[in-house]
């Protein structure tokens, strides 16, 4: 199961009650943050998200609105007496603008920072359960949207049938690794028979700024969910060219291509008040499709 | 008339809904703008402020809580169009980061930002109707507060008076500056029978974050109103003093010392999630004094 959080919907210019982007992407097992605009230590304590279990943040690109809240959220830190190691992932140039702020700002922090350059398509953070891994968008400067694959998690034993045919705990791995049971009576008793289909891991993607750009369906395809920004309304493609962003059509063709079960639009643009418009055109081309509302958590 | 709105009464870690420290200073002439914790732009939207009328921002010091929106607040303005200049004053050190910041987040701005580095006590700003300048508080790094003080007007002229004694208008700069009127017949009018005393001109000062530190009172002294941080509760010196902080009783008595007419606390620790005790045990001390409460704006 993936949960994302939105903190911030909107695009560069705050408007309407709406923030600059950042998301909170929740497993079992982590908190991750996905960019960090103006304001998101604010609106984590909005919406009561433990950002004490936050220890690595994704940067899609070093556009102010998706990082200028990074360095407060990062002394608040401080000045709450983290302990953890904190790793921040961007392309090149962000070490530099936080490093200069924090000996004025509040003397030694606490902990580490780890910082991370983003360069090339790869994977940021693996482990048991999850990878992380980013790919590159079309925007007009250096950016990357991140993919959060859960793993294809291993057959579960079926308790009964584990008992019926008194397979020993030490043969518990192997029924995990997909090795049929062969009884002291020599009978074979199949895997399938002893085990049952686990779900298969969902997979989250957040597509970041970007014009309309075919390459990341490759990256996307199959998701359940993907985050894709829609900050011009359909008719406005020449305008988003030039500003390297998408029309809600744009987004929701790619959705279709990439074959996702679900789209969830954002990144709003400021001269739109009611963006249940954007929505409405979005879904005209690809169906399942919600507009992000700030404070809402999408399940997949 | 002076008018401070306040954005942002909470210290360096936001809680319960309140904001780092901002406000604006507002007379019938101008907008200025007075630390610029994060999401003050956020605020200005929430309250309607007029953010395109400030020309003038007031940094105290360069600990985050009092500038991390202030590269928001400027790319923001870079984005709606801004033409006018923009001055910003501060101690040293605040060029630089937001020079580094501005390339990579939104290309060239269309105004220019000029710098003024504080490093004493001197006019920042003066015109016709007022002067404003900064005195040097006591904190951990280099700090000032703002002072905002209307000229004395000039006398008046009583409309009535003038016709009743057929004044010609030639005549009435010479009024302005005190002189009597003398008839064609030879009879003296003087001048206090012709105008009107205005009214004295106001007094607000901003007090920034600052341990107990009496040497302010002189700046300060008959102020019509002055914002003072009380971080901590009675009781708490000797943390306050560690932090270079003031307490409410501190406060208090510095507004009593300095003889001003009120007082407006702020800066709370995010330790008081009521902030009526604290207003309760200044107003022991200083009976005229008020909690500051974002959103709303206090007149002298």
């Amino acid at each position: 199961m993936i949960a994302v959080t939105i903190l911030g919907n909107n695009s560069a210019l705050p408007a309407h009650g709406r923030h600059p982007t950042s998301q909170v992407v929740q497993t079992s097992e982590h908190f991750f943050l996905v960019d960090c605009g103006e304001g998101t230590q604010l609106q984590m304590s909005n919406f009561k998200i433990k950002r004490s279990r936050i220890d690595h943040i994704f940067i899609s690109h070093l556009h102010g609105d998706h990082y200028f809240g990074l360095i407060g959220l990062i002394t608040s830190y401080g000045l709450q007496s983290r302990q953890n190691d904190l790793h921040i992932y961007s392309p090149e140039g962000l070490e530099q603008i936080i490093r200069l702020q924090l000996p004025s700002s509040h003397a030694m922090l606490p902990f580490n920072i780890h910082f991370h350059v983003l360069n090339k398509e790869e994977t940021l953070f693996e482990d048991n359960h999850l990878r992380v891994s980013c790919f590159a968008v079309n925007h007009k400067i250096e950016c990357y949207g991140f993919l959060f694959e859960e793993k294809h998690n291993p057959r579960k034993l079926d308790p009964e049938k584990v008992k019926l045919y008194k397979v020993p705990y030490s043969f518990y791995d192997e029924l995990h690794r997909g090795k049929d049971y062969v009884t002291k009576e020599g009978k074979v008793i199949p895997n399938a028979d002893l085990t049952i289909a686990a779900e298969p891991g969902k997979k989250y993607a957040y597509c970041a700024d970007t014009a309309y750009y075919e390459p990341i369906c490759k990256a996307i395809q199959e998701a359940d969910l993907i985050y894709h920004e829609t900050t011009y309304r359909r008719g406005e493609e020449e305008r988003a060219a030039l500003r390297y962003h998408s029309t809600t059509t744009q987004a929701a063709t790619i959705a279709l291509k990439a074959n996702v079960k679900k789209l969830l639009i954002g990144h709003f643009s400021s001269r739109y008040e009611d963006v249940s418009v954007l929505q409405k055109e979005a879904s005209e081309v690809f169906e399942n499709c919600e507009a992000a509302v700030e404070g809402t958590c999408y399940i997949v």
